[in-house]
C-alpha cells in the first residue's frame, strides 16, 4: 500500500532523463563559462553547482539551480561583491540583480531560473564570512552519502509540500531541502523518518556527526553536520514541527496519496461566504491593504507581527479573538474572527483597596463615581471603543506593525466586516478563505 | 459643622421622654408578670430586660424590646423550652410563636412589638448552653460602661442604618447595635469610632478586655468582652467593612446629614429602564420566581448562593457577568447584568500536547476534525448554549440554589432580557432597579 503510493508519488516527482540531462547540460555551460570568464579577467574563482540538482535530489516541481562562483579567501568583501556581479553578469543574458547578504543575480535560461552567487572559498565551516559560505560543505557533507537515497529525499520533500510545511522561508517557517536531505541520511527512507517523527518529542535533537557544542530552545534541533555550532532546523515553527509528526503519524496509520498532492481547493464563493457566517455566528473582520512591494522574507515578518499586534490590541480593549490569519497578494489582509464585534458602552475599572486610605483618595479625587466591591472600589468608566471596527478604524496605526506594513496602512487601509469580505474578489484570497473556514 | 448635624440627627432618633416613660412601664409590667406567673408555677426563674431598651441605647426607628426569661441552669433544655412558652404565653395577649435556637415569643403591645426569650442563667459566659444565654453577660457587661454615652450610640447606629449596613442578620451581613456599643466605648464617642474606622486595615483586632484566645479571619475581628473566643464582628462582610471605612473617611471630610437619612429613591420607571439599558448597552436578565414562604435569615443566604451558582454557570459558559444582585419581595428576583447575550455557535475545545501520541490518539478518535496551534490540538465544537436566556431557562434547575429556593424555582420561574424586565412593577424592586444602575 505505502509502496504503491510511493511510486506513483516518485512518477509525478521524479524528473525525467531528458529533463535531467538538460539541466546536466545548462548546468556544466554555466560553470564552463563562469571559468573561462574568469580566466580572462585573471582571478582564480571557480563555478560550483551546489542544492538539490547537484545532488539528483530535486523535483518536477522546484525549478531552481544554484551555481556559486567560489572566490579565494584572501579577497575582500568588496572585491567578491563587485567582481562576483562582473563574472555573473557575462554568463547570463536575461537576469536581475537580487540581495541577500550579497548581491546575486538571478538568470534565466529558457525554462530554468538560474540563481548565480558569488561565495567565499573557505578552508573549514568554521571560518565562514558570510551564510552562503556555508553552503559548499553542506554539499561535499551530502554528495556521497545522499547516493542511493534521492527518491526518498523527493518523497520526504513532497510529503512537506504536500502538508504545507515545505520551505525555510519566514513565510513557510517550515523544512529546508537540507533538512530533508539529513534527515533521510539519518533515518535511511521517507518511511524511517516519518516512523521517527512519530515519536518526536518537543527539543528532540539529532545530531549526525554527535559534536553539537550549543543548546538550542527550538522544537526541533537537528546539528548541521558541517557547523556544530548550528541548528539546521532553527527555521521550524513549533505548529510546523506539530504538523510534522501529526501527519506522520496518519500517514503510516492511513496511507493517502492526499498528503503529497492534496485535493485542489475551490475559491470560496460569496453565497458559501454567508453561510459560514450565518452557522458560525462569529464576527469575521479584514484589514485590508495594498501589499507592499518587498520581498516576502521582508514582508511575511511584518504581516505576522502585524496579527499579534492587533490581538493584542483587541484583547486590551475586551474583545476574544477566536482565530486570525494573514493573506497576502496584490491586497494583503489581515483577517480576525471574533467572539463578538460589540460590547457595552461602559466597563469596570478596579481600583486600590479601600484599606489603602493613600491610593483610595486618588482614585476618589479621580473618578467622580465609584463603587465598593470584593475590598476594592470599582468605577464605571465609558468604554472608549465598544466596536471592533471603530478600535480597528481608530488604533491600528498605533500597533507595531512593521516598517512597510505600517507604510503601506498609513497610505491607507479598509476595515470589511462579515459579508462585506466578499468585496475581496481574488480567487486565490477565496481559497485562503475556504482553508481557513476548513480548519476546524 | 458636624455638631450641628449630629445633634439634628439626635433630635430625630433620640426617643422623647414619653416614649422612654412608656416603654419603661411595659418593660416594668412584663416583667412583673414574668415573675408572678414563675411565682404561681413554682419555678425559680425571672424576667430581664436586654438589649438597648435596657440601655437606653434605642432609637426612634427601632422598635424591637427584648425581655428574657432566665431560667437556672440545672433545668433541662425540654423544660426550658416548655416553660419558657407556658410563662410567656401567659404574659402575653396577642403573640405569635417563633423559633431561633429555642422557640420563643413575639408579643404585641399596642405598637410595642417584644420578644419574650427563654435562656440559662448560667455562671459564666463560658459555660452557656446557647447563644442567647450569653446576652444578659453582656447587657451586665455594657449597663455601667455605657453610661453617659447612649447618644454617641445611638449616633453610630443611625449612621451605619444610614449606609446600609446596620444590622448583623444574614441578609444585610453588618453591624450590631451590640457591636456599635462596644465601638462606642472602645473609641469614646461616634466620631472617634469613624476616626479609628478611616484607618482600619482588614484583619485589624479591636479586644476591650485584651484577652482574646483565637485568631480568627475575618476582616473585622472585635473580641466579644464576656467571651474572649468570640469575634462579635464575625458576620460582618468585607464589603460592609469596607463600607464602613469608606463612609467615615467621607463624613469626616465632608460632613452631610445625608449618611444618616439618606434622601429617598424614587422607583425607576419604564422610560428610565429602557434610557438605562441604552445607554450602558449591557443585556440585563432577571430570574423571577414566588419568594418561598421562609424567614429572611433562611432565605437571603439562599438567594445569594443562588446568584453565586448562576454566576458560574455563566462563566463555565464563557459569559461575563458585568453586575449582579439579588431582590426580594413577594416575588424574588436573580438580576445579572450581561456584557453580552450572546456567543458563537461555536467554540474552541484546546485538546493535547501533539508531542504526547497517547493522548493525542484518543483525541483525534473523538474529535473527527481539529487543527494544530501551539502545540496543541484544537477542535472546533457546537456551542451548546450561545444565548444566555436558553443556558438559564435550560440549565438553572441544575445549580446549587438551596433548599427553599430550589423548590421554589422547580415550581416555576422566568427569564426576563431587557426591556421585558419592566414586566415586574412592584415598586420596591423598581427602587432596587434604581440603586442598581445608581451604583457605579
Amino acid at each position: 500500500m505505502i509502496a504503491d503510493i510511493c511510486a506513483q508519488v516518485l512518477e509525478r516527482i521524479t524528473p525525467s532523463k531528458s529533463e535531467k540531462k538538460a539541466l546536466y547540460d545548462l548546468t556544466v555551460q554555466i560553470i564552463g563559462k563562469i571559468d573561462r570568464v574568469a580566466d580572462e579577467i585573471g582571478v582564480d574563482v571557480h563555478g560550483l553547482l551546489v542544492g538539490s540538482s547537484a545532488r539528483n535530489t530535486w523535483t518536477v516541481g522546484e525549478k531552481d539551480i544554484d551555481v556559486f562562483i567560489t572566490f579565494p579567501e584572501e579577497i575582500s568583501r568588496e572585491e567578491l561583491e563587485s567582481l562576483g556581479l562582473q563574472i555573473a553578469k557575462k554568463v547570463a543574458t536575461k537576469y536581475e540583480e537580487r540581495y541577500a547578504e550579497h548581491p546575486y543575480i538571478r538568470a534565466l535560461y529558457g525554462d530554468h531560473s538560474v540563481d548565480i552567487v558569488p561565495c567565499f572559498r573557505v578552508s573549514d565551516p568554521s571560518s565562514i564570512k558570510s551564510a552562503v559560505d556555508r553552503t559548499p560543505f553542506h554539499n561535499k557533507y551530502l554528495q556521497t552519502r545522499i547516493k542511493g537515497l534521492e527518491d526518498q529525499v523527493r518523497l520526504l520533500k513532497q510529503f512537506m509540500n504536500g502538508i504545507g510545511i515545505y520551505g525555510s522561508e519566514l513565510r513557510t517557517k517550515g523544512f529546508s531541502g537540507y533538512l530533508c536531505e539529513l534527515l533521510v541520511i539519518k533515518y535511511g527512507s521517507f518511511l524511517g523518518v516519518l516512523e521517527s517523527a512519530s515519536d518526536w518529542r518537543i527539543g528532540v535533537v539529532i545530531d549526525l556527526e554527535d559534536h553539537g557544542t550549543l543548546k538550542h530552545e527550538d522544537p526541533l534541533v537537528i546539528i548541521d553536520p558541517v557547523d556544530p555550532s548550528r541548528n539546521v532546523a532553527a527555521a521550524v515553527s513549533l505548529d510546523n514541527f506539530c504538523i510534522f509528526i501529526d501527519a506522520s503519524r496518519e500517514f503510516i496509520k492511513k496511507p493517502s496519496i492526499n498528503f503529497f498532492f492534496p485535493p485542489k481547493i475551490a475559491p470560496l464563493t460569496d453565497d458559501e461566504i454567508a453561510k459560514e457566517l450565518q452557522a458560525r455566528k462569529t464576527d469575521l473582520f479584514a484589514i485590508v491593504f495594498k501589499t507592499p512591494n518587498v520581498v516576502e522574507d521582508i514582508l511575511y515578518p511584518q504581516l505576522y507581527k502585524t496579527v499579534k499586534s492587533v490581538e493584542e490590541l483587541l484583547h486590551r480593549n475586551d474583545f476574544r479573538v477566536f482565530r486570525s490569519d494573514v493573506w497576502s497578494g496584490a491586497q494583503s489582509v489581515i483577517l480576525l474572527e471574533m467572539e463578538v464585534a460589540e460590547l457595552p458602552n461602559i466597563k469596570k475599572h478596579i481600583g486600590p483597596p479601600v484599606e489603602s486610605s493613600v491610593h483610595s483618595g486618588k482614585f476618589k479625587a479621580k473618578y467622580a463615581r465609584s463603587y465598593i466591591k470584593d475590598g476594592r472600589y470599582v468605577a464605571e468608566i465609558p468604554r472608549q471603543y465598544p466596536k471592533v471596527k471603530d478600535l480597528l478604524l481608530s488604533q491600528l496605526q498605533n500597533c507595531g506593525l512593521g516598517k512597510n506594513v505600517s507604510e503601506a496602512i498609513f497610505k491607507g487601509y479598509g476595515v470589511l466586516k462579515n459579508k462585506q469580505i466578499a468585496q475581496i474578489g481574488d480567487r486565490e484570497f477565496r481559497i485562503f478563505l475556504r482553508k481557513f473556514f476548513q480548519k476546524r
